[in-house]
């Protein structure tokens, strides 16, 4: 298993190849948990919930990672893609819209312990501002562009009401921040070359349900 | 543009292609509100965040939808996604316990727009026991499955701390849930046939970012 010297050509590699190398990762961390050293791809892809034939082609990408006939070890393999996901630093985050959402995120232990450490909220409520909530301190949406650059943040966290999608991503890019997590329903532009935009989407989660069981009574 | 009368096998459809199916019934929505009657596949593609080859890849398992030099008509497009993902009916959920996350979901306006309606909410908290708590009417765990049943629910989610995950879910199970939407982080065993279980990883979402961000600097 070589390191990241082998150049990767990421334009080929499609989003969703990412997606699941986070889910393999988190696989791979629960392994270690029980302190499994080797696995095959089929354990890896059936304990993330993809088959095993879209793991290895996944994998493919960033070249031969595992033996034939002796699998992956778990711990190699999860540095790795601790390495390729960029998580060897610690990223530093800010959430814009600070109610049951963030709060939520905040409290998210997946986020810190792949090293992603929410440093600041921002809101227009008062009664929010210049307060700890869910062990994030909270400033007023003004103060953006000054604790931005404080506290080094580089990705921000959209959980507004719709109609304020636009002007906190908005804020967010003249602040300097370069990745954009968007919980908001709304579609949001992003016109600075180099800044990455990210919606997710709950809904969609759900209806893959609805749509598994339509015919089901 | 056929309605489902062409026989579609579920089987040969990736999990992946379901969810994009929701990604561009959000858009279509989005194009409604907009007033637009015709689209171009690239459009859709582009505002879902999509490349237009993978999306017709995506509808071509549902037969022939669109006309070629013409494209989609807007409103029989976003009617057929709704039939495909099972939204000519609506589906009643319940979320076992009751923090911020769940908080959010019961506000959040995509589950309801979608005809997925919160119908109860489940905790062990007897400070928020026969309350209602953002809309949402919550009850001892231990009366799950007497409400599901009351209630006609059929899809469940899951925002308990990771310790009482498996518990959740063997309790929405014994209820009579079909569709289990996981939001903890713990991976969790199904063993009852006919139930589905969704798993949703708020990490891989950022993840992706630092994927994206971390060679620049």
């Amino acid at each position: 298993m070589g390191g990241l010297g082998v150049a990767i050509d990421k334009k080929n590699i499609p989003q969703e190849t990412i997606i699941r190398l986070a889910y393999y990762l988190r696989t791979l961390n629960w392994l270690v948990q029980e302190k499994r050293r080797v696995v095959s791809s089929q354990i890896i892809a059936s304990l993330s919930g993809i088959n095993s034939y879209q793991l290895r082609k996944d994998l493919s990408y960033f070249g031969q990672l595992g033996k034939r006939g002796v699998g992956y070890e778990v711990n190699r393999l999860k540095e790795y893609l601790e390495e390729i996901l960029g998580l060897q630093k610690s990223w530093f985050a800010c959430i814009v819209g600070f109610g049951n959402l963030a709060k939520a995120i905040s409290l998210y232990k997946g986020f810190y312990e792949q090293g992603v450490f929410i440093k600041a909220g921002f809101d227009i409520q008062s009664s929010k501002i210049n307060k700890k909530i869910a062990g994030v301190q909270i400033y007023h949406i003004d103060d953006i562009e000054r604790v931005v650059k404080k506290e080094k943040i580089i990705l921000g966290i959209i959980t507004v009401p719709e109609q304020f999608g636009q002007d906190a991503c908005d804020r967010l890019i003249k602040a300097g921040v370069k990745g954009i997590l968007n919980f908001s329903p709304r579609r949001l532009k992003v016109e600075k070359e180099g800044v990455i935009l990210k919606d997710v989407d709950l809904t969609a989660q759900i209806l893959y349900l609805t749509y598994c069981l339509k015919d089901k009574g």
